[in-house]
């Protein structure tokens, strides 16, 4: 009986998309995953590979052997295979590699010696190019006789007999236009391009922003190298936004839902660490006023208050400008002002949230003079959590780095470590 | 002098893509934006509000007269324009919707009558439709006739008399194809359609699952009623992640980066203040243990450690349970497996972690009771936050709510409070 259902399972899956498969191994537990990868057809193994997450694709690769691997990827175009390449055996890799014609493996090369997030390493190399001098009706011809169009296809590439890109052919103009005309007259001469050394993030914002399908890749000199499409890109968005959502977390990558409690801490242990050292230093700071709490105990409940609104605050403000960053709204110029309003916005919220909390203070403990100190160090927290808010990720970005990278812990370290200081110091120095 | 460069400026702004000019209003102060923005040309207005920012097209709608916002919207399609009405008085859009034709009123209700973001709010009405009982011959010969393309045109519609849709021929079939073939011998007639109250963001995920460029919203009947394109859907997956990184801040929407000081406050207090009642239960929390600390000081410098590293360990739990149910992947059935699975990791980072700050602990206050109060605290609070993590998103979701909102806020909240009360709670029993 069992073997029947897996015979029905196999049949079921062989109808399906492999960006389908790619999503039921995802939600598959690991042994349920692996039977259900062994039932699938060798020749969709390989866009199988690439649709699934990295940790995902791990798992499926360390149960094949090398002739699988072989025959899963001897079908991929060469961007694809210049994906996977990384993750296999170096001999299966040799081996593919060999199975290639120049052209194709020169592909491969060039795609492998660029950084994943580069435009080299996320362009396509299915390209329709034609020529100028030549008729609507001509190209017409040329493409009936390619029997198949590369998916993506919105527009052809013009190139001259040297391979310099002149100018791109949108499949609309081909079809509206009188098939006498000649490619050069309705052609569109100034396309968006891009250059293969180029951020893809970059890239992904251009296609956002002038709507585009495909686009042409070019060299310095204006030779043509490949095509971006737009499939690529929505990943690309996509995937940035969830490292994006993984790192502000302290998660190191994408993390297989059923990975075991041994790869999950590997994950988890970097920011953890991280964490433990920037709450120890907290923790000193309190060592520090540790007579003036024993003296008034009131102090120890309060603190907590002060540090985490200014967290809140500080990650509120830190937000808003690495997204401005992130969409280049940010200049030097600018910047000045923004740190005015962010102080000021600081500045209102410590006085009046300040107030309220320094109310219930004094409500509370039945003592003026903390509440007022509460209120002065919300203030004046809020006013810090502001400015590290600002210059924090400007520093960052001084630096070279992503200032999104890390923002959060560090803000939030300055603000507790510095919510602690400022209110058991002004309560050192006024209440005891 | 100032009038000359003005006039420079004019020309220049008339030769940037609308999207360009989109672009640089975001990044200006609010004054120069405005100069700019009367700079335009009338007829790149509409399309330039509907590229810009909520907040930002807010400003610039205000320094509009009723005859430039109709000047504006008049050249818009029923889809833009839809999209633009909630903005705009009401007055104005009267005015608009009386100077439409009766099939574009019928498609602005249509638009309007859908929440944001369904599809059917997000869809245009921009489609090529053909018959499948002609010849593609026919077809290139009635497209030559239209003159001009939708944008994103990758697939033409096939429909029967009634308006039902009978497949999709797409663009690249068209032109591969023996032009004496039928449109019915050569479309595909299982295309991937959607209906109009279907959710946005998962018509965003079949777009990256399947590569589609556009597709065919269909009413239940059948009926063919306008179509998604990708575009839209990159714009839907970019303001989907926007979105919550901003509401992990606890910032209620999109801010204009120069909004005034007064706009800023409203947007952020609403979770400012649910942080402060957070921070003060968790107070409330030490209030309890003022004796225990008065006794023994050092309980004041340690317990925000606990709290943090749990509230760390916390949200690393829940990115990865929101992100497993933003892609689908959790079922009641593997969810207790993945409660185990995270409570193993949390006892594992516990026992290590905590038994790390605990051997501090011993050392730095010569106490190792001390210590292993502060190893078992770490240990607690971390299931704790693992437990929250897993059980908070699900009963989101058993609520009806996204899980992602306010999921930071309130496994936070737990373990502030909860860290403390296991922290002071353990101390009291076993140390005084």
């Amino acid at each position: 009986v069992q073997q029947q259902h897996l015979a029905e399972l196999q049949q079921t899956l062989a109808e399906l998309h492999p960006a389908d498969i790619a999503y039921i191994l995802e939600a598959l537990p690991l042994d349920d995953r692996l039977t259900v990868w062994q039932l699938v057809r060798v020749e969709n193994d390989g866009e199988i590979l690439l649709e699934v997450s990295d940790a995902v694709r791990e798992t499926l690769i360390a149960d094949m052997d090398e002739h699988e691997m072989i025959a899963a990827a001897k079908d991929l175009d060469a961007d694809e295979l210049a994906d996977l390449a990384p993750e296999l055996p170096r001999d299966v890799v040799q081996g593919l590699m060999e199975s290639l014609d120049d052209q194709q493996r020169e592909q491969v090369r060039s795609a492998l010696s660029y950084k994943d997030d580069q435009v080299g390493a996320i362009m396509d190399f299915e390209m329709v190019t034609i020529r100028e001098d030549v008729t609507l009706e001509v190209v017409l011809r040329y493409l009936r006789r390619l029997k198949e169009l590369p998916d993506q296809t919105d527009k052809l590439f013009v190139v001259d007999v040297a391979g310099l890109l002149k100018g791109v052919l949108p499949i609309k103009r081909l079809l509206v236009n009188d098939p006498d005309c000649m490619v050069h007259e309705v052609m569109a001469t100034d396309p968006v391009t891009f250059s293969p050394d180029e951020d893809g993030s970059y890239a992904a914002q251009a296609f956002e922003r002038y709507d585009l399908v495909s686009a042409p890749v070019v060299e310095k000199s204006g030779r043509l190298l490949g095509r971006l499409t737009v499939d690529e890109m929505v990943d690309l968005i996509r995937e940035e936004s969830e490292s994006e959502a993984l790192n502000r977390a302290g998660l190191r990558e994408e993390e297989d839902i059923f990975a075991s409690v041994w790869k999950s801490l590997q994950n988890r242990w970097a920011w953890l660490a991280i964490n433990l050292i920037t709450a120890f230093v907290a923790s000193r700071v309190i060592g520090l006023f540790e007579h003036s709490i024993e003296k008034l105990v009131a102090l120890a409940a309060l603190m907590p208050i002060v540090a985490g609104i200014g967290g809140n605050s500080g990650n509120q403000t830190i937000t808003m400008i690495v997204r401005a960053m992130a969409l280049d709204q940010l200049s030097t110029g600018n910047s000045s002002r923004l740190l005015r309003k962010e102080l000021g916005v600081a500045f209102i919220n410590g006085v009046i949230w300040g107030g309220v909390i320094g109310l219930v203070a004094w409500l509370l403990y039945d003592s003026w003079s903390l509440g007022l100190v509460m209120t002065a160090a919300m203030t004046l927290n809020l006013l810090l959590a502001a400015l590290m808010g600002v210059l924090i990720p400007m520093t960052m970005v001084r630096l070279g780095r992503d200032p999104a990278l890390g923002s959060s812990v560090l803000i939030t370290a300055m603000t507790d470590s510095g919510g602690f200081f400022i209110f058991l110091g002004l309560a050192t120095i006024f209440l005891l």
